[in-house]
């Protein structure tokens, strides 16, 4: 039997959705390096930068920093399975499905798990998270610093002293976050953290940065029961990418490995701080132009997150209709929402590679269009005509 | 602070070891596609075109057959802790490294392992497996199929039918032989069986096929616990690769499926018998030099696997040097031995892309230079011309 399916050649889309976002053309062009063997001198050295840049991005001196072989939940699935045994006590902030999702992870792994919840789009205050953690004395706190599912930025470092006066574990998702917004693990005394690539740092789907403080490395180190999964466990994975052991744990994912490493590079020449601005700069753009074809945000103005905007449908607006014309005739993706924001919101990406000023105006126009298609009543070019004047006022 | 570290920039290997092999042009060349959308319709089909591909492969009707976000031992462990509860019954086969993972995996997960042992090297009889299975009744049998860590295949069918008339499910390790050598799961009866995309199959590491029969499907959805893991939760997983429903599970690593498309489609393109053929035709020639120069396999004829091929390391001769020469001077990896194999055996492999006459030459050839350098005594191109005698009658 000769294969009857045609060769691989995807239509060039513009992700503007919750990830994966566009990825540069020399991360894709590392990503097609020759493959080398998983024990190669090569690969092993270029680990070691992996890692390296990984602590720059982490703001991180963490020596157990790396990227899991899968995509962001596996990182969820390693830090919650390394962290927990059966019978412990955590506690899980939910305010989103990927806080949902962490409950789910901790509570198959046998934890005790609590949550405190909030509707989604809002964050959790200190106080109630300390109530809490003073009521359930959890072991580990998970929480969500970028909820991709509802735009909600959750702020950390007062959270993170109260958790750790009760003394707790803090386990931190940034998978929205990383490369795209100040993420200081050291600063903020953060445990475990995990992260995607395929949002801020525009690498494929595919590899997990995690990072595990000193705090977190001893907690595993004292756990009475093997870490549950085989293929996640730290205690293993973290010797083959110790440069003193090598230890042969699992095969890597070579090539993207070197697809991360080139996007790390990229980072690291932007500069963390020029990356968070242009995320900064390019939100504020796209708000106003949103603002002033009559669109609202879902989320109270001090916690949106710049590289994801959800926006509420306007009434009488098909959802559907609009997302699919929007890919259809303009290659744009966008996102939907997810949980009871489903058919109500839409989550506009400006991720990494995917964030800049030509994206803002084209979604802005492309919308525009797709909006008076649906018969949506709209000022012509407002969008488009906010979105240049705020630029241009961002610029003086 | 800017990157310091140069580009990606991979030397050029000739892969002879345990896998990863070879990749293909084309395979790299899809994976460096433009990344889309996880739910993008371009996507959603191209999923479909791999599960029916590697239904191709593992010569199956199975429903639930698709491409697991993680490496081989990603697959390794979604096949047990999709079929296994705590508690449970599992007889595991252990005759190398790979069948000892197993067994540690459904311990992890709470399973009651029982393991039966043959040394590295040797198969099971099928007399010792009924014995087992009728002494233990487990609710699960674990087997390797290829012994990456020995060289060793392990004939099926018979022990399908004892495992089956016991009444227990035959989960197997597919990893080494999916591609290179016959797999049959519909023919020989295997319930769930997994491998990985970086050995015969000649993608990059970074994804699992995995396939599950209707009756390991019946079990999964008769379980009375949650699966522990989420990341691997097949009863979740398969919704986002059904065609009926396409529920948001995880983000797949796009570009590893655009790279595993490509090598299915040269996979089929070949042909499965031609595929084959070619394995054994090499391997005969391979073998046929190696025994010129006076080298021995550690596996006996008659459970040989083609493509990788363990030989014992002559007396007198340094392990690390010979395979250092060869990587350094050649490009060459081969394999080290593993667990009680190791300094004592190489394992040569023959995989996919790297199966071909030109390495099998270029192999004997850089050996013997290597093998001259260690003071080893070799009658000069006794290797190199065996193996063309050997490529001859073999053409006759």
């Amino acid at each position: 039997m000769s294969s009857s399916f045609p060769h691989v050649q995807p239509p060039r889309r513009v992700l503007m959705g919750p990830g994966p976002s566009d990825v540069a053309p020399q991360v894709l062009a590392a990503l097609a390096a020759p493959t080398v063997g998983h024990l190669d001198p090569y690969f092993l050295n270029l680990m070691d930068e992996v890692q390296q840049m990984l602590r720059t991005a982490f703001q991180t001196k963490n020596k157990l920093t790396l990227a899991v072989s899968g995509t962001g939940s596996a990182g969820m699935e390693a830090c919650v399975v390394n962290l927990v045994e059966p019978g412990d006590k955590v506690l899980v902030c939910v305010n989103g499905v990927f806080g949902g999702r962490m409950a789910d992870v901790a509570a198959r792994y046998g934890a005790d798990v609590k949550t405190i919840e909030r509707p989604f789009g809002e964050v959790f205050s200190t106080e109630e998270i300390q109530k809490a953690v003073e009521e359930f004395q959890p072991k580990v706190v998970g929480i969500v610093h970028a909820e991709t599912s509802t735009g909600a930025l959750q702020p950390i470092p007062e959270i993170s002293k109260v958790v750790h006066d009760a003394g707790a574990l803090l386990l931190m998702d940034c998978v929205t976050s990383l490369g795209g917004l100040p993420v200081e693990i050291d600063k903020w005394n953060v445990d475990a953290a995990y992260s995607g690539t395929q949002k801020c740092l525009s690498c494929p789907p595919g590899l997990a940065p995690v990072t595990f403080s000193d705090r977190a490395v001893a907690a595993m180190e004292a756990r009475s029961t093997k870490v549950a999964s085989w293929y996640l466990d730290m205690t293993m994975v973290r010797n083959y990418w110790s440069d003193q052991s090598r230890a042969y744990h699992h095969t890597a994912p070579i090539n993207m490995n070197y697809g991360l490493h080139q996007a790390l590079r990229d980072l690291l020449e932007e500069g963390l701080e020029n990356r968070f601005a242009r995320h900064q700069r390019n939100h504020q753009a796209l708000r106003s132009g949103l603002e002033a074809m009559g669109l609202k945000y879902t989320v109270a103005e001090e916690y949106r997150l710049p590289m994801l905007n959800a926006v509420t449908i306007p009434d009488g607006v098909d959802d559907k209709a609009v997302r699919g014309q929007l890919l259809n005739d303009f290659g744009i993706e966008i996102g939907r929402g997810l949980g009871p924001m489903a058919g109500k919101t839409w989550r506009i990406g400006l991720m990494g590679e995917a964030c800049t000023q030509r994206n803002v105006l084209l979604f802005l126009a492309a919308l525009e269009s797709c909006l008076q298609s649906a018969g949506h009543h709209l000022t012509p070019g407002a969008g488009v005509g906010a979105a240049n004047q705020a630029y241009s006022n961002l610029s003086a």
